[in-house]
């Protein structure tokens, strides 16, 4: 996706060899219509596709889901992370560790919102190593529903994560692939 | 707002005399084409302003909040919570508590997102004690900046969050304003 891949490059902040801050229109400072565009994006590669629902996650994930949402016509659901989840509440669960923040974190979802019969499209912001895409999917499981794809909006290629889900089935659609960061400047696949 | 009055009579789950629950398409669950026609309805309603900026908290603002700032064509900033800041970060912060969750925690926004000739729009799903709004106002404030208002999506007027910030002298537009819960029936003002 040019425009995206335009964007990364005028506003993203290259941090060190393996990390891209992008805070000024996804991760905390959002670009509303470049956020629909996305949306937009992610229902062209998914069109044909029976979707009936899209599976997020906190708080980065939301912004974009919404707007596929809103191209798609179907309903948003996002995880939460808790530290620990009360095996009373009546929810889907596992566990998802961060390699940015270096920590763990319960991802939880109500059993109400994923149904059997749901196909689920699961978009996150970035891809680095799988592990938040790969709970979710877990998630989509333990539902018994169906992971129609993943949606990415950056995938960092160099790391293992695109690899893993592709491996383990799922069709990874990702906005902007980069391959690798070279003297503070990102270099696409 | 009638729309999303009746969505909340129709699939709001009132648990006890203060809380309501609307996880289906607000706070876990979310529809995409409600939360558009909500940030409609917020333009409208504070059509004539100038407004550069809308600062929400996340998760649970940030869908609407996108929503209204497409319609504005503003960006959207949210402020993370975290358990504590470290002072190293080049940020605004302020301590929120949490009568629902009972527990305080740090609000944080990066000083890049806020400037002192910022008109801001600060939007929240929920106002109940107040803590989080003036909160956002609070960080508002430390950029040096200026609040044009307060939109927020549930109001629980019988808390006293609403009086609170209009006695401080803020606009506070309210999209349904719930006047009690009376055998598990919502009763709008």
């Amino acid at each position: 996706m040019e425009l995206l891949k335009k964007r990364i490059q005028s506003d993203g902040l290259v941090l060190n060899d393996s990390l891209l801050k992008v805070d000024s229109f996804l991760n905390q400072q959002i670009d509303p219509d470049l956020m629909l565009k996305i949306g937009e994006e992610f229902a062209h590669r998914f069109q044909g596709e029976q979707i009936t629902k899209i599976l997020t996650i906190e708080s980065s994930g939301i912004a974009v889901s919404v707007m596929a949402g809103l191209v798609l016509k179907i309903p948003v659901v996002f995880a939460r992370k808790k530290k620990s989840v009360t095996i009373t509440e009546d929810v889907y669960y596992t566990k998802v560790y961060s390699f940015t923040k270096q920590e763990s974190n319960d991802i939880i979802v109500s059993k109400q919102f994923l149904q059997k019969d749901d196909h689920v499209l699961i978009i996150d912001d970035f891809l680095a190593n799988g592990e938040a895409a790969a709970g979710l999917a877990e998630i989509v499981h333990q539902a018994n529903a169906k992971v129609t794809g993943i949606g990415i909006v950056i995938e960092k290629s160099f790391q293992p994560g695109a690899k893993k889900l592709m491996d383990a089935g799922y069709r990874v659609e990702s906005l902007a692939r980069i391959a690798s960061f070279s003297n503070g400047q990102v270099i696409f696949l």
